[in-house]
């Protein structure tokens, strides 16, 4: 997990290249357990909190990660829980930079 | 607008009545132009911008108008947008809450 959160978020574009289906899997494995692959295109976790404030205040701290990083979630703040969720809308699928964000992500929590 | 958004928020409970069909449009007359009725069940307005950062703030800031208010949206935060919606998850349907609420909106948005 360590390793993918360290590698460079190249900024994405049209001629960025989606992961291959097949190397998928192996990324996923180095993501928290929580995290899922939705219709093969975005990652997605999900957060449950027993308020309203702690979702708020998660979306947060992720938004200003990935403010640094430069590649952006969509953050869905619900009273009970915050739904994180990446994707490369430049083309449509699932780019290298999903995973990274998806292991920084991580490690923000843990260190929470 | 001012009038809606001085009412106070009773908290609401399975027992909180719906606002009846017919009192919906004269409310949402009372609210900005950009609050739609979404399958008559809940209100959604769409904040437009040109970045991430300013969906997160505003998100930020609605939250936190929430939290006072002790009625929460779900706020869906993307790159571009803010996307804003309420109902009233106890009863399934629209209650006075969610009209005052949006109403409040309004007078964040305009006071920004």
């Amino acid at each position: 997990m360590a390793d993918l959160a360290a590698r460079i978020c190249v900024p994405c574009t049209v001629h960025t290249l989606p992961v291959p289906r097949e190397q998928r899997a192996a990324l996923l494995a180095d993501l928290d357990p929580a995290w899922s692959l939705v219709e093969d295109r975005l990652l997605r976790r999900v957060i449950r909190h027993r308020d309203f404030a702690g979702p708020l205040a998660m979306a947060q701290r992720i938004g200003a990660l990935a403010q640094e990083s430069g590649h952006h979630p969509d953050l869905h703040v619900h009273w009970g829980r915050l739904i994180i969720e990446f994707t490369t809308h430049a083309i449509k699928n699932l780019s290298e930079a999903d995973f990274v964000m998806a292991a920084r992500v991580d490690r923000l929590l843990a260190e929470s």
